[in-house]
């Protein structure tokens, strides 16, 4: 059973997933994977390789775990959470840890093994969206959940160990501490101004205009004013929402559009990095309709700089994300 | 020059450098920069291809800038922050920037290109803890700067850019979050139990022993209770000091000590891996004595899941830290 410790300084929940990786001596030896594959567990034909789905979008007449789908979802063969289980909350001295439950889910987002997201027409992206929130409403059911997480890792670099399309989703008992200071801070900004934080970002921006990176009608994307990585991207829904699981139809279309578009800029400028993706939207126990906006944050993997990051928390970025904002607005997207 | 922006949501400050590298689109063209070069700027005979050096430890008689000196230390030719200018604080609508005012520094361990910091006799690695300190001491004269950082990427994947045996000192005009949230953290206990919580976490873990890497008169090396990353490591020493330039010399011969044979240890148990270390001390404007309690922080560079916990802050670890404090207690360093 995987175990979640608490940091007793910080606070910081981690997991603790030993049954993730063989001994630890094989770490070293696994340095630079290869992403090449044999047989792919994600392309059709092969289901049996996955655990059964949770969900799958394919023609009503196809049955359960057959090669007819669009996007699939199952759980993750190697999660770093269970559902099972009670939570055996416990301290240990200083220290305090519980169960590893909660869920671990990959969604496959495309059944052509050599396509990216970048690279799919905008109804299957949306597709892909409609998935995301299907499995959140789902989830949300479990009250012993507080925290849904749903990111993208894509291209080696950027920690995916498979090479087919895909996002994750981790659903946890507890709110990451990252999750909590946004929280914390959209929460202060609101008791003194009685305005959400993010909704005043979309103003100031959208007058200003150096960092916008692309908009439609219902999302702006752009580049923050303090980025920790070069061509960092925020895409906010204009409309203020907290949760994204609460978006209107209109809004998933939209977003698959800008989505679309953001990443072919992206591969344009940056000659397809690897990047990762990570939906901030609102825990699921608390009341932040006011004060949280959820929003979706964008980090090609340019840089190789980890260590002394993950060490400090603290970021030197070495390209103004005006300049960054320039050169995505700037690419010509027909050529 | 160097711009210092704060995120208006999380507070966390960063710095903009865009003097650092080229056009934006350079950045796509070196995912994995080569560390050989012909003629290294840090070897004895090469002090020209520096910035005039801070300090050196040499023999008297010896010129500045010479070829003669054990350990050097000069400012960084690509600086992250300048030590001329005005803080320049201003607001921008919800945003607020200052001046990228500060120091940046390289020490320079060692006069021998192939030498890494785990290869040194003691004596000489506990040198270049003294020079942390001078530097430390000059800088803090500098009423602008509140917070010094002293870390080491060691290999290419964990950030180092040359492969002579160096560390890098940073030294900024506001404290970084991470730091903030251990100080918050630290004062908190101490307000409600008046000991420091390091002390304690000292008590509990000799008690248990199972995280136990290592151990001198003065210095504990463990693997924390709740580690974001394999086989991290924390070295604090036993008497509780908050900030690191305030050590005994007894402290730093015996940190040199332990500092050594735990290098050796992550060497021989992880196969030479690529490694930081962050120096953890008090910010220096602060009265941080009764709660904080300085700390080296060791992090093997084993894991390519950077940018799911960049995005996220959580972390997901695949080895228990009693299983990584075990395989590294029980190295044997005499074969």
């Amino acid at each position: 059973m995987p175990e979640l410790r608490r940091d007793p300084i910080v606070g910081r929940w981690v997991i603790i997933s030993a049954e993730r990786s063989g001994r630890p001596r094989d770490l070293s030896a696994t340095p630079a994977q290869s992403l090449a594959v044999t047989l792919c567990p994600f392309c059709p034909g092969q289901e049996r390789l996955t655990p059964k789905e949770i969900l799958a979008y394919r023609p009503q007449s196809a049955e359960d775990n057959s090669p007819e789908w669009s996007v699939r979802v199952v759980p993750n063969k190697f999660p770093a959470l269970q559902v099972e289980g009670d939570m055996g909350r416990e301290g240990l001295g200083l220290y305090d840890r519980m169960n590893g439950v909660g869920a671990h889910e990959v969604i496959i987002e495309t059944s052509d093994h050599t396509e990216a997201l970048a690279d799919m027409p905008v109804k299957r992206i949306e597709n892909v969206l409609w998935a995301y929130r299907d499995r959140i409403l789902d989830l949300k059911k479990d009250l012993r959940l507080r925290y849904i997480l749903i990111f993208k890792n894509h291209g080696a670099t950027a920690g995916a160990t498979l090479e087919h399309s895909h996002s994750q989703l981790i659903a946890l008992p507890i709110v990451p501490t990252s999750v909590m200071e946004k929280i914390q801070g959209c929460r202060a900004h609101y008791e003194q101004k009685e305005r959400c934080i993010y909704c005043d970002i979309i103003r100031q921006e959208s007058a200003e205009g150096a960092r916008i990176v692309a908009e439609n009608v219902e999302f702006l994307c752009l580049t923050p004013y303090a980025p920790r990585f070069p061509f960092e991207m925020w895409m906010l829904p204009k409309r203020h929402v907290a949760s994204f699981e609460e978006s209107q139809r209109t809004q998933f279309e939209f977003l698959a559009s800008i989505l679309s578009e953001v990443l072919r800029r992206q591969d344009k400028v940056l000659a397809r990095p690897a990047y990762n993706f990570v939906l901030h939207s609102s825990p699921l126990q608390e009341r932040t309709g006011e004060f949280y906006h959820w929003h979706l944050e964008i980090i090609p993997k340019l840089t190789q700089v980890a260590g002394f990051e993950w060490g400090t928390g603290f970021y030197i970025n070495p390209v103004a994300p005006e300049e960054s904002a320039k050169a995505l607005r700037e690419a010509d997207l027909s050529i």
